[in-house]
């Protein structure tokens, strides 16, 4: 078997389900799977047979992180609207959106916000943006694996869509991506808020017929809670498991607002919580109850959510926050553990994919998404444990290196396979066009 | 006049009580000063007769950063013991620190955390620590200022000193740095309760013959709150002001656990707040009240506290949760505004180092402590109000150059008077004793 590629002489932060830490190691990779882990001396002769052999050292090895909830393509209106709670603040991003997003921005967009992700060490994320198939046209550009497809929303939208635009769009999705293994199809509805049963049953049928994944919005803030309560008489986790939507292939974002029954629902049914800390606490959405979903078996992943909310797509922020504001909010130091939060960022994120057998993790036979991070820095010695470092100091400007399926996307801080200057200058020349949508 | 040094064609975000922002300006600097601070046209004479012109294009031009409550020193045992609440947290740091701690490894301690700070675009800070002398002496070999000054802790301390010792050498800090421009001298208890008010009034006896400041850690943790109640009868804020330790020269760090009318006191006295959202969130301390306080009118600046709780230093970051903890924590969007969080890292830091006619922003006059900021990244892009940009998505890493008293001392994310490799090898070196003392 050829080797094409061998990274040696890191620090492995592999996590795997025993959060196996190699001082001294690496790993061999054939057609963009993990062929072989483990200390460097084991790897000498892999080396030698290898095409490509990078020497690790003074880095940290480990998995590419998972984006579990994220619209690229906002990228565009970053800033643009400030200091308003969930419900005004949508209503004037939605004005914006409405005015300036066609396939073309939106493809521009989502350019923008995966080369701020990969750069920061994001291999996969899931996005939930108006023109799935530039949202993947996007990320195959820059080189990483995305989970996205066809978006529900009654009324127009941003698209003009009609309902059977939506459904037959949704459909044509599946079947153009469902054999790719960059992408990981899915269905979309926005919200529970914004969907009424109907739609969603629709949009769950279509993922149901081809086996792929379901995310939508939920729960994110208490006056959503309370619109669906006045609605349909149950909250939003009640509504969703009604009408048979909840189970693993199931991801939720935000879940700020739940009652313990709740929580108890979504541990049952093995729904995962995207977890967004940054997007809930800069919106004054609330603080997610992390520590009791995690006691009650609830899978939690972690997103960025959309730069507008947040305003930057910091994956390492939301690793940060996942492990210390829960610490601070519940006044208890063992709220979140370290590893914890760094499986929120990975394994979890790949369950969510429904990649678990493939993602998430260094091990053998697993594709080989991972990255190299520069620990020959000021914040990063001395570095007593590896996942600390990565949990409590680690920052996305660190990340020095990327592989996509070993395939090297980005090299010592830059993009290979897209150039991001271009993307920059052409969202520079859009600006003034997006500021006046609000002006 | 001979002009030392323009920069131009930078975006200017003053941080000047008007919030004046200059879309293309800069400023002229003579002997450290600002001379001219405007449009970059009208610079022109100024550029012309400069022996440095920096050209600012791509970059925000802002005041340094002031990071009102460090122990840059205590880098050195980042990340060495973890997920405890503060009190068994000190007593295992403590033990550490004793076996580790003296002269030299305090300078060493302290240049690793000066040279992240300095790199990250903190211009100033305040910083408690064993070895005063030290603590200035590695400031001045990175270039940056320092307030700093005799430290109180009642029982022998990990430098072994008698109260005796205190005095002598708090009255010799004095008399050393009384005339220096790059120190605010000091006196600094370590907090009421680990000092008893006798050595507390001693302290600021001190700081008040000399006109100087003084610094305090208070109402950390409840437990904390509690010990000084059971010992003195009073909440820690009372039992400060009932010492007389509170007016406007005094910066209390962290504040997380007070009352109504703890925080009238604050607002009546003009004290200072180190506001230090990561270790408080990290050590499970609490989220402060931060808005209530500015309702109040109480003085917030911000901090990093050392790296053992944070686990870096990184006032970004301390920006970022300032502006946005408060708002998820209390559910309102306009729980801290934007210009309230970027006065607290600059304006309200100069006030807490009582030098707020030299320091804090960018007016004619003051001393030329100015930091640029790299705008063409995909985090940056677009920009549509740079103060935004500044609170809610700009990195540490995106300083680029730094200047203080108009010489530069970072430049392209180096710094020009330190070599930083030779201090993360002497640290790396030291490493495995540090590691022996909690083994
Ligand atoms: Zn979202
Ligand atoms: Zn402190």
């Amino acid at each position: 078997m050829t080797v094409d590629l061998v990274v040696k002489n890191a620090i492995v932060v592999t996590c795997d389900e025993k959060q196996t830490v190699i001082q001294n190691g690496g790993v061999a990779v054939s057609n963009g799977r993990i062929t072989q882990i483990g200390e460097s001396t084991a790897l000498e002769q892999a080396a030698q047979n290898a095409s490509n052999v990078i020497d690790g050292s003074g880095h940290i090895l480990m998995p590419g992180l998972i984006n579990s909830h994220c619209h690229a393509a906002d990228s565009l209106f970053r800033g643009l609207v400030e200091d308003l709670p969930l419900e005004p603040w949508l209503q004037k991003v939605w004005t914006a959106e409405g005015a300036i997003l066609n396939p073309q921005t939106s493809h521009l967009g989502s350019l923008l916000g995966f080369s701020e992700l990969l750069l920061s060490g994001v291999t996969s994320t899931m996005d939930m943006f108006w023109y799935p198939v530039e949202t993947v046209r996007a990320a195959r550009e820059v080189g990483m694996r995305v989970s996205t497809g066809g978006i529900f929303f009654d009324g127009p939208g941003v698209d003009g869509a009609t309902l059977d635009d939506r459904i037959a769009s949704a459909e044509a999705f599946f079947e153009a991506f469902a054999s790719a293994d960059d992408v990981f199809p899915a269905t979309m509805p926005h919200g529970a808020y914004t969907v009424g049963p109907e739609n969603l049953k629709t949009a769950r049928d279509i993922t149901n017929k081809h086996g792929g994944l379901f995310s939508t919005h939920a729960a994110e803030t208490k006056a959503e809670q309370a619109d669906v309560e006045g609605r349909y008489g149950s909250s939003v986790i009640r509504h969703l498991d009604h009408l048979d939507l909840l189970d693993e292939r199931t991801t939720l974002a935000h879940c700020v607002h739940l009652d313990d029954e709740e929580i108890a629902i979504l541990a049952r049914t093995g729904t995962t919580v995207s977890h967004n800390p940054m997007s809930n606490l800069k919106l004054a959405s609330g603080i997610a109850r992390i520590p009791d979903m995690l006691a009650a078996g609830v899978h939690v992943a972690l997103g960025t959510d959309g730069a507008i909310s947040g305003n930057d797509l910091d994956m390492w922020m939301a690793l940060r926050l996942a492990a210390t504001l829960h610490k601070g909010a519940s006044q208890r130091a063992d709220a979140v553990s370290t590893h914890e939060a760094l499986g929120m960022a990975t394994r979890s994120g790949a369950r969510a994919l429904g990649a678990a057998d493939r993602l998430g993790s260094l091990e053998k036979g697993k594709l080989a998404d991972m990255i190299l991070i520069d620990v020959k820095r000021p914040h990063a010695v001395p570095m007593f444990d590896p996942v600390t470092h990565l949990v409590y100091s680690t920052a996305k400007s660190d990340v020095r290196h990327v592989f996509v399926g070993g395939e090297q996307v980005v090299r010592d801080g830059v993009l290979t396979r897209h150039t991001i200057d271009d993307t920059l200058d052409a969202v520079a020349e859009l600006a003034p066009r997006i500021a006046a949508t609000v002006a």
